[in-house]
């Protein structure tokens, strides 16, 4: 964990306290398990609640036992002894250490994944607000970092939010996946404890009970959420990477937000960097390279070896951890974007009118003219325009004026024909029926 | 592709004809869309179907032309063109390349998909029927490598069902992602071409329009897809690596099928390799990797680059005809494997009932004796066993014998309750449920 | 190996001719050692030269015989008596498989790291030609995609060139580790053959005899292997990378070669992709995937298992073949890349001499202006400048005109002072000692 | 970093305190060459080294400004001017904030990697003492997992010690491409600083002076580094997994060290779990995961971007901490490993002597009989021991005293001849050139 990159409540998944306040609660709700079975005394368990309930664990304290004990969860039950007193010996019947960990560790995931899907949909909103802020903004498309054809910033906001969408339909099934509780003793055969104790504790945890479990949960749900983690950071990375390249200094159709005091940037003005989505794409990288510890550790050996441990050790926190991070700062980022559009329209007419070409042609082949004259055609008044920008940057010569000049393409097609053959909202128009189809509504 | 590892059906969604066939598919159900907006004639669209519906394409002719055109797209139009006649103009109206091929794509791998929920059907169905066959089959749990309490045989199949059962519904989830069809133009605008075409395109494709695209499908379906192809493999190689375990010499529980003339066994009878899930586990390491280039595919530039399409040439079909080999190898391992219940008996025993001695400190301190004398009590019977186990690899000391013996042991517990504790059944009760859970039926 | 990926030379080595032909060597070679050793008779070592070196092996004949024996080099031996006559009972005498496709394995990933250090010298080649010809090219520096400092064309190929450079190095130790052979039965041990045989093969096929092995050569020298031809691939794309954003159409200071008549963009001459690069990008993925699976191959069961040879059968040529066609294109695409140097100067003005800000700034401050005024000056002048350029992306307002008109900074400066730090070869004085550090030579 | 897998020198070269110890040798020695070539003044270097040496930089402090200016090396710089007084101002001149960080990383990743080859040593050390103690241990070797032919354990050692004496190597390699200096301003042409002062302080430093950098020091240098890590982290996995099969109940011939009073074993003296090379086999699971996001880095965007920044704030402390650990553990559990010689013996013998029955095979046809009388002599006797060793798990029926029945083998084999095919020298005579080989002496 990089404190630089995490934020309280997530972190806070993490922390000792809530680790053994859930180790707490399972134990207490087996408890409850326990005495309905009558294996246990009622009082015994209401007891535990109280004097548990109540307590503050002293983290110290349960590392001092363990240091000796070399045994964690035994560290604990001995210090939740000295907290509630004989009824303890009560506690933890019949269980493995494996059952409290592992139900722990899916808790701990699905409060994770419900904070990841909360800060999803703070994205989306931030998305569908300046998605239909700019709904109309025309903006140049590009197809392998050359200008294509006109769309809108709109249109771009609106692809990010369905799949951030997607994101969260993914998130979701995450953590279904994850949301499973397995007290089942040393092999998972219950032989010392009975199935209901297990099914009382993943309702009372919000959980469901693993149908079939070894002495831990099976690890490819572990690897199935780590997997989705890693998906959701590389469209994090597609929206950043998207923002890096409109702020280059030779388009800055867009920009990070900057504070006006932010220092640096008085004597070079040109000189904002996109540092959080810079950054975002770094984040991104840690994120994905998790899912694959992750899928190594589904193979662990017979009833379970340990290997497994170690790894969640780093990834279960850094993962959650980066990906709230991340998933906060580009909300943010999009949240506080800065868009120029008298930019975006400069940067589309550099060229000239050119990205029209298309339309050109097509309409002189529908005017009768043959393709091979249609292209020779539209290419003499194209190169002029092109050569024009291709050392300058922009365009001296401009392609509707050069068609219009072209006696041959006025044969083919009158004056208007032409014009309308610039007009941008023709790659509009159906700009509506994407955001009816993304967001239900159109404006 | 390695042939080796390679199927018939999987190979052939990725054959050219096969290819050509769904891009003809795609091209004349937008036909049909084309001409019912009027932007065609319906007459065309049928003789497109007519022509084209009849004729075996030609894949070297198609292959002659891409090597002068450098276009696979204009390549197989041209090809059509020969075959349809004048109407072939009509083809592709407003449609660009990527419409083709991203839709052709999405087809491939959701068929793709159908055929690996299919291998999933037949390893459930095989792991279901060895499950029952070997329901009571009980053998040592373990965790660690080392002995535990026992379990059933059939016990570890439920799992490994219950695994591949989640397995088979993620994989349903990823075929639903990727069954999307975009037919959106060169930005994604719909400029050229109207979405009813892409509806009606991807209704009759067995698609759904993808909401909002760029000239390409979002790469995140992808990724989410290949990635969970990573986790399915992950599973395959846990359960090649429990088998791998159960054949080692000295334990040797259960054995790839292994045909009577096989050779090179003859004069070494000791010497059956598990080649088979040996095999199974560095195919899994292979479509796991295949995971990573997939999400670097997300972050493409603007409204596409083309960096992910070598990278889907190698993944598409080396993924998903890997992990189709591997799904069908391992219905074979696992429906002719060769389970020894015999010796899972004696390799339970072979530690001479120490697997009981949790039970019977249990029953001491139930009896009333102290943790301490308990452990004392039972260690000391315990390590003469251990003793005898420890060099020759069996125990010659009876654990049970020792106990009955010791009658500080006995003055606290009676014989009956002595021997109680070494019931089997104590730890197979609840496997009824387990099945019932992972089944829905207990026999 | 996807064949449009694939150069013939690397090809060739994974064929199944060059793999016999070389089983062929060391069966032979190590015949000639037992022969030597007065294990075999000297004759029937000269015999199997002389007839399994004039033959052709016949490949079909091979695999018919593996899918009857099941096994490749016994099927390989079995034609290779066929060809040889009785003296063939001399072939493999004291061997195991492994030492043979091992030591074949070695010799394949030699050669192959042969013609990548070729491809790399080409490399070399071409980037030195082009760093040469634009060393004084002048070009804006770039930093988070933000114009920072002038430097050359010809220093960014230099720096590619120093890590090719690099990369070449680690070749030659990649293929240093790799050139190894193993000749030592099927535990390591020798007992059925003389460790002179292994000397004496791994001497005549051009390598080092490993140290100790087991059945097999240690897995961690291939992982090493394929994770330096991760690392060059991953320096392809940071090339390949640096080449799609100089093809930008904002930027466009440099472009993929076009022919002239490449189709496609008659009517759209702004349309010129660099879908070379982009491709690049996406096989460095790729190249780069196959680093994990050969480093999870490591750790093999024992003396051995088999599952890193199915790896081996995917990475083993698809990571040479990609990367040798990988590096062959990337050298085309340097040695043919059109670069634009009036472009370049165009862009680096555009900012209206902004990029100067930071010299003036620290001219001011010598001078005797306090940091704040300074700072104050500075900005005044470059705000004027940064806004005329923000919306129309170049500036019509000149930072130096604005700078010599300005009473403030004109009582700090004299107007010599202040042009001479416009001075573009201030940025390029240590061009010159870059070049020697790199090349050796200045010019 | 986990602290539980953190060692405290290694941790230390990722404090902040180190850090900026560093940052501040960096800017001194700069401050001498800036002296040097008369850019600052000489009393000015000589103030900064005596105060700046003196001094204990105040974390809170830097940490404080940090928050305000949001820039780290600005942070430590105004600090740094705290503590030196006027003659600060000359620190850092002509530098930019990556010269002092990407060399500090540079400095430290070659202290990392000073480290971890004296972790490597130790382990060597470990490994060689245990090799030669064992050098006579017979075992048998397995592949497959299935007994194949005799070995030594120190013949096992042997290997792991070559392998870890590769890693060495690369280590060393590793650290050699890491250990570089660059002092070369924005955007890597020394604009504003002389080259000199690069060479002055690499030379200082310990480090070579980077031939040609960006901004940043080009990233493959990175990559290699940690890929190194990866290979050396798979290293350590192989030979857990080693032990972890050893100790595994049924084949139980080594142990990690367990000491006397460890807890929880009394009752059950079998579960002495591999929880040493588990974690190890975990923790290489990370350490190779973080090769990826490394290789990622590469590709950064012209003269750089700051997405290497954050992954490198993750696997710079991480893997190499991690790995720090896992070489010492590793260490400790190869010195203490607890070895049990009677016990390979007896798992050697439970086959009955089936381990030699390709020794007869051969001694059959040397002696003329026909390979396939050969085979079937051999396979009646084998048959009978492999049928009395499969369900117990240990022969009763000896291969031997069969085939010295067997009146057809004596009649090809005088029991002599028999019997010497059962010596266990044959398997060991050439373990003293295996050792020299590997440790330059046989005893």
């Amino acid at each position: 964990m990089i404190p630089r990159y995490a934020r309280p409540d997530m972190v806070a998944i993490w922390s000792p306290e809530v680790k053994f306040r859930i180790w707490f609660e399972i134990e207490a709700h087996a408890c409850d398990a326990l005495a309905e079975l009558g294996v246990i005394p009622k009082e015994a368990a209401k007891t535990i609640w109280e004097k548990g309930g109540a307590a503050t664990f002293d983290i110290d304290r349960i590392d001092a036992i363990e240091r000796e004990t070399k045994h964690d969860v035994i560290a604990f039950l001995t210090h939740l002894s000295e907290i509630v007193g004989p009824d303890a010996r009560f506690v933890h019947q019949g269980m493995t250490s494996s059952d409290v960990l592992d139900t722990c560790l899916s808790v701990q995931l699905t409060r994770a994944a419900d904070l990841l899907i909360a800060d999803l949909d703070a994205l989306l909103q931030a998305l569908e607000r300046r998605a239909f802020e700019h709904r109309d903004t025309v903006t140049i498309g590009r197809s392998h970092g050359i200008h294509a054809e006109p769309t809108t910033f709109g249109v771009k906001l609106a692809l990010a939010h369905a799949e951030f969408q997607r994101c969260r339909e993914r998130l979701v099934a995450a953590r279904e996946e994850i949301a499973t509780c397995a007290i089942s003793g040393a092999v998972g055969t219950f032989a010392n404890i009975d199935p209901f104790v297990e099914e009382h504790v993943a309702k009372a945890m919000g959980l469901k009970a693993e149908p079939v479990s070894t002495q831990v949960i099976p690890r490819d749900r572990h690897a199935m959420f780590f997997a989705t983690l890693g998906v959701v950071a590389s469209s994090v990375e597609r929206l950043a990477t998207e923002i890096r390249h409109l702020q280059r200094t030779e388009v800055l159709e867009a920009e990070e937000y900057f504070s006006p005091g932010q220092k640096g940037s008085s004597a070079m003005p040109h000189k904002r960097n996109p540092v959080l989505t810079e950054n975002l794409t770094g984040l991104a990288r840690m994120v994905r390279s998790y899912a694959l510890p992750a899928m190594e550790n589904v193979a662990l050996w017979h009833e379970r070896d340990i290997s497994h441990s170690s790894v969640e050790r780093y990834i279960g926190p850094d993962a959650t951890i980066t990906l709230d991070f991340a998933l906060a700062r580009l909300t943010g980022v999009v949240d506080k974007l800065l868009v120029y559009p008298e930019r975006m329209e400069n940067n589309m007419n550099r060229l000239g009118g050119l990205v029209h070409s298309q339309r050109i042609l097509l309409a002189l082949t529908q005017a009768g003219v043959s393709r091979e004259d249609a292209y020779r055609l539209v290419q003499r008044n194209a190169m002029k325009v092109w050569e024009s920008y291709h050392v300058a940057g922009s365009a001296t010569v401009d392609f509707l004026e050069e068609l219009l000049k072209d006696p041959e393409v006025r044969a083919a097609l009158p004056e208007e024909e032409i014009r309308k053959r610039f007009d941008l909202g023709y790659h509009t128009k159906h700009v509506g029926t994407i955001f009816r189809r993304v967001f239900g509504r159109e404006g």
